[in-house]
């Protein structure tokens, strides 16, 4: 075949610099599975001789972002952030060209835009590297999954968050401690806000809820909770209810007053110990489906890292290249469902409530009537001293109510006397 | 959209007659998605008065086969074996048909000629019911890892043999108890043959094999081991050790002297129990892909049962027609790499050895002499009584070695006159 396509790859940072250093060692096999040559034509730096974990042939490198873009078959944005990563991608689509984004805050934002531009200009917009690095889970929602009816997505997508979360669990450390820890081994940013307040997470959460349910879901439909909050105590209290906290993204279909919508959160959740999501550990993400028909279905793998989202990228690259190629195109936006995004609260769940409460006879009763009076039961309590002749710490699990349902139990519990504190509520991610 | 794709489904049993329901169920979605309407015209059955889980309506019932299948858009193959469905899939694929199936066996005999027909037609053959029901994996590799190289791929892709196992290691039943439990719960056949002698699995590591490798893989070129010989004692031993005994499909790369090419075989494997592959019980399969880039990724899904196995022929249905309204097509045969089929004995892991020996000094000594002679390590070596008066027991486990190093020394072994037997030799699956 003497088919060439012509690439510029956006930003050769960790990522974009072992994307190019594979489509360079597997020229011969891509070639094959793509039907034509794939030829890195340029790449776009912001400084030419920036140091790059892998060599990158300096004729190829510019600093002139049109230069790189204009002309190439496939572009591939690997910038990240909205602006001036959006710009360029707007302009590649705009001349035609296939896009490749690993971008999940621009597609989080302006997916909708970038599909229609997509559209009108009769090419692709492929984004596999865009959630949970490696694994394909776009591919799966997108295409594998299209002929069955999702009825709830839970993820762990963001690594930081499981890192710091891991290293709290198994050294006892601080929140505090446990993210200065990440950001000395690289595993979080100078600035860890995105990652530590769910806002990564988020962002992916959209983007697989959008193709879950067939609607537009974009980053300000997802409610977020962070885990800068959750404390040493927390991990401890969860260890003793042979549980673990993980920070999941949640997509579901849910029903309010008998209109089906969906919901869409982000936030730390108490998980079994033997609930598979309870094993995935650092680097490593983990996607559960729950199907109507399919039943349940997991995907595991490496959510992050240079090799890792570089294989997602290729694959989308020999996609994308074979229908330039070959014909045919990548799945169009499919939005048909316009399901509407309902407030996370009627989100039903079972429930983790810690208090501190006066040391005095009967208090325990009158805690418990007051999930009862909401029809709300209980499933596990447990006492134990916290504060020795201050406070009692009590903590209850419950069956599966809203949050909405758990919020006006709070309000009550809080004008309770005897109950000192709230001291933390959690989901229970599991059985219900 | 007016556009209408006219479907044959041919066989209305456990899998086609869901496949029925769902099509029917969720019309207006899977119209959305495909681009189409999508109209079952006729459905081949063998007597139209048979009783099926789902009622079809008995006008669409046919026992004509070639009026079922000539005019159809789509025909969904789903009566399994080689023949009449061989000469129904070529038809429809003459007729320039897109093809669905579900049989493996039919791909791993003749999937090479199929994918021909299809490519001679300018049409396309999808087959992701074919292998592990639910579980995208024919997606994830003919298109999700297709920017990447799989090096090695395990899975556990027989729910019958996997039920068996698990009910051994439960019960401690012997494999014939486990097998009547299995026929009496409808999880095995009344003959088990192709499950239980590994041939199904083989079926499948075939077609994963071939994808997986760029590489034609047909059913003769995985050497297959059953469980029927499996004992109680084996089970046990297991347990012992800390592992399970679990059927696994195998299909690797690897190299004889200095030759690359691709191992594949199936046989019953130790997996220790903190292997991710430990804990795929009963109906469930899972499949491991060890990739250069994408590192670990893993697929765990319900491997089989009418409405799992049909969500797959959905997804392909939504594809198919898809392609068949907008252009394009599913991805054609990649045979490119054309690797060797290696001898599955020069496929390297650990494993465990158990012998019957004399009860006399010296006897461990000259056993691991032999293991040392050929440049084997032992990593743990562990002895008990056996047969009191008679016999001891000893259990090796050794470093990493091919299956043709570790016949040389088991048939040193078997020659030296304090080796009362070679109760059982097993690879262990994970870390070398």
């Amino acid at each position: 075949m003497s088919s060439v396509q012509k690439i510029a790859v956006l930003g050769a940072g960790t990522v974009g610099s072992q994307v190019i250093r594979l489509i360079e060692e597997h020229q011969a096999d891509l070639a094959a599975r793509a039907g034509a040559r794939l030829q890195v034509e340029s790449v776009l730096v912001r400084d030419v001789n920036a140091k790059r974990d892998f060599e990158v042939d300096p004729a190829l490198l510019t600093t002139n972002a049109n230069e790189a873009i204009d002309g190439a078959d496939i572009v591939i944005e690997l910038i990240g952030g909205i602006e001036p990563a959006f710009t360029f991608v707007k302009r590649a689509l705009g001349n035609g060209s296939t896009v490749i984004t690993g971008n999940k805050a621009l597609l989080a934002q302006h997916g909708a835009q970038l599909y229609e531009l997509a559209e009108q200009n009769d090419t692709d917009l492929y984004y596999e590297a865009a959630v949970a690095g490696a694994i394909p889970i776009v591919y799966g929602l997108r295409e594998s999954i299209a002929g069955d009816r999702v009825n709830r997505l839970v993820g762990i997508v963001n690594g930081t968050t499981n890192f710091i979360l891991d290293q709290m669990t198994t050294t006892g450390a601080t929140y505090e401690d446990a993210l200065k820890k990440a950001q000395e081994l690289g595993f979080a940013e100078a600035d860890p806000t995105a990652d530590v307040e769910g806002l990564d997470a988020a962002a992916k959460c959209a983007i697989m809820a959008s193709l879950a349910f067939h609607t537009r879901v974009s980053m300000a439909d997802v409610t977020a909770q962070g885990i800068s909050s959750i404390t040493a105590e927390d991990i401890a209290q969860a260890a003793k209810s042979d549980m673990v906290i993980k920070l999941i993204a949640v997509a579901e279909r849910s029903n309010a007053e008998g209109k089906e919508g969906i919901t869409a959160a982000v936030y730390p959740a108490l998980i079994p110990v033997s609930h598979p999501l309870a094993t995935v550990a650092g680097a490593f993400n983990a996607i559960l489906l729950d199907n109507e028909s399919a039943g349940r279905l997991m995907f595991y793998g490496q959510g992050a890292g240079g090799t890792p989202t570089a294989s997602a990228v290729l694959s989308d690259l020999v996609a994308g290249a074979s229908h330039r190629v070959l014909g045919g195109h990548a799945p169009r936006e499919s939005r048909y469902a316009k399901l509407p995004i309902l407030s996370p609260g009627i989100a039903s769940s079972r429930f983790q409530v810690s208090l501190l409460v006066a040391d005095k006879p009967g208090v325990l009763a009158e805690v418990a009537g007051v999930f009862g009076q909401s029809g709300i039961s209980l499933i596990t309590v447990s006492q134990e001293m916290a504060k020795p002749g201050e406070a009692t710490r009590v903590t209850l699990s419950t069956s599966a109510t809203s949050g909405k349902s758990m919020d006006g139990v709070l309000a009550k519990l809080r004008d309770l006397p005897v109950v000192v504190e709230v001291a933390s509520v959690f989901r229970i991610e599991g059985e219900a």
